[in-house]
């Protein structure tokens, strides 16, 4: 709840809109972040140590609460949900310590990232311990349909971050080329997580599908956002550090929209600051400025609203209810929280 | 084969030890050889140009060769096999990418290794994209059984790589805690790719415990031998660098034994060396010999031969056979490997 209401508070948008979707899965999410505190347990002292700074650190368990809501909105009775949804937050938490590793980014969540205070081999390792304790948590469930959907995901977010590595520096990519980073390194978590719970509800086919398609679709406009707000000085108070992409040189929409739309002069400094990456300090500002001039930021959230109203689109096969109430929120709050 | 004949020649035991095994298994792996050309498959090119790299890097397939091997000893029939030795030998390549960065090695059987060519960030997102792909062909034998044993070893597996790591230049650490250590990192993959060639063969829980005992001891005798021939000098032939385990601080039987038996002088010289981790050029070359004074390569050995009698012990529930026999002899060369 905490976390919740810290992120409500840094992101100042409309009080509630997480809320609400927090209040019907609240029973269940308690339940999770036992079995998380369970699971993450380890006769070797440093693998909980350095899982529960990240697992505490105030994340939103975003994902999990897809799966629950998913099992929910499918009335699902039984209890393999809660362990689907830890086995979700587990494999968020594992990318999340190797993408610190991968980005060398010295802050998560407004905290030290892991690697930074117990250096890189810890970070890798205990990510591949909550990456294996995920599937044991899998295998509990008894349902391989769901293994088949996170292995196969885990693959994709994989490949994701690969094609993120190779793409960065890299002036000519395109924003089809992003999106289809985007897709697999943050949606297909959201998607799988979404069909997970879904698929372990025994939902039909189209109820599976459309959660798959939510899920999706409200990834993408989350990665969008992230993404925006990596040139806008409202992250600043949602504990990420300002101009990270930047600095790494990752080409992510707003860079690609901008770049589409500069003169000689801007495309230099572009040219300069990602593929030669010489930087100065003014730089940020400088990119920043000619972001806002080209209404690269406006036009990325534009995109952003789009997915998330796909987002709600996909849930018309639901009858109306709170949940789905909830749900069509949650897509607005993703997108409502980067103004 | 090549990699077989090459470790034969290099290791210079008596010709034929592993080629019998090899030749009663040799159909069975050039089909997971195929399956694992087919799977480390990706549209993002990075992905089977660094996998390729170590995978097709001289590897013994020694894991997978075990799963086939346990398959076939039990009378198995089918074609599910393939698919799980495939996992394995992925999830043993995912762990080698990993531990490269976690170790910081340059080499990597002979060869430069992966992160030294491509950098951390990569080797670690490979790692766990292979991992990845090892659950999926996991998943499609439709076994939550080996599933479940290979989820399991794989959180050992981590677990053991941090327990090594927060042993490292600890004078303090014990064989006690040595043998967890390796137990952890190395025994549990050995065990677990035994243990499920005879779960999916549907083996009687008698023959089960039997493969799981035998893959266990095999890998700490292995993991004890190869631990000796980091102080040998007959390691340089076999693609290894020479000292690594000294040079980073690992404390390894060998040194463990040699510490217990050692003077005030040669205390002060491990203390120097592994806790202070101040070296000198000339310094792996007194260990060797402190190592050799006191016997610590010979009991080292000595007890990589209990591990080794007690594997072949554990095979006496099979009628004797062609396949046992080879499974006799490879416990036999794991030791005599080191002579």
């Amino acid at each position: 709840m905490r976390a919740i209401q810290r992120l409500n508070k840094g992101a100042g948008e409309p009080k509630g809109a997480v809320d609400r979707l927090f209040r019907l899965v609240e029973a269940d999410l308690q339940h999770v972040n036992a079995l998380i505190l369970e699971r993450m347990r380890s006769d070797v002292p440093l693998i909980p140590e350095l899982a529960g700074h990240i697992i505490n650190s105030g994340g939103k368990r975003l994902r999990p609460m897809l799966t629950l809501a998913a099992a929910q909105i499918c009335g699902y009775q039984g209890l393999g949900h809660i362990r689907l949804a830890t086995a979700v937050e587990f494999i968020h938490t594992a990318t999340l310590l190797h993408d610190d590793v991968v980005d060398e980014s010295d802050l998560r969540r407004g905290k030290a990232a892991a690697h930074v205070i117990w250096g890189n081999a810890p970070s890798v390792l205990v990510g591949d311990f909550l990456f294996s304790r995920s599937f044991q948590l899998m295998v509990e469930t008894g349902s391989l349909r769901v293994l088949n959907i996170l292995s196969n995901a885990s693959a994709i977010i994989a490949e994701g971050e690969v094609m993120q590595l190779s793409a960065k520096g890299n002036i000519g990519t395109v924003e089809d080329t992003y999106l289809k980073i985007i897709a697999a390194k943050t949606a297909a978590l959201f998607a799988a997580a979404a069909e997970a719970g879904a698929v372990i509800a025994q939902a039909d086919e189209l109820r599976e599908m459309a959660m798959k398609s939510y899920g999706n679709n409200l990834g993408i406009a989350f990665q969008l956002v992230d993404d925006a707000l990596d040139y806008s000085g409202r992250e600043a108070m949602m504990g990420k550090a300002v101009g990270d992409d930047f600095r790494e040189g990752k080409l992510t929409l707003p860079v690609i929209l901008a770049l589409a739309r500069a003169n000689a002069e801007e495309a230099e400094f572009w040219r300069r600051t990602m593929v030669q990456h010489t930087q100065t300090d003014a730089d940020l500002t400088h990119a920043i400025h000619l972001i806002e001039k080209h209404q690269a930021l406006g036009d990325t959230l534009a995109r952003a609203r789009g997915y998330a109203d796909q987002a709600c689109a996909a849930l018309n096969v639901f009858p109306d209810s709170p949940m789905r109430r909830a749900l069509n929120e949650l897509a607005e709050f993703c997108v409502s929280r980067a103004y």
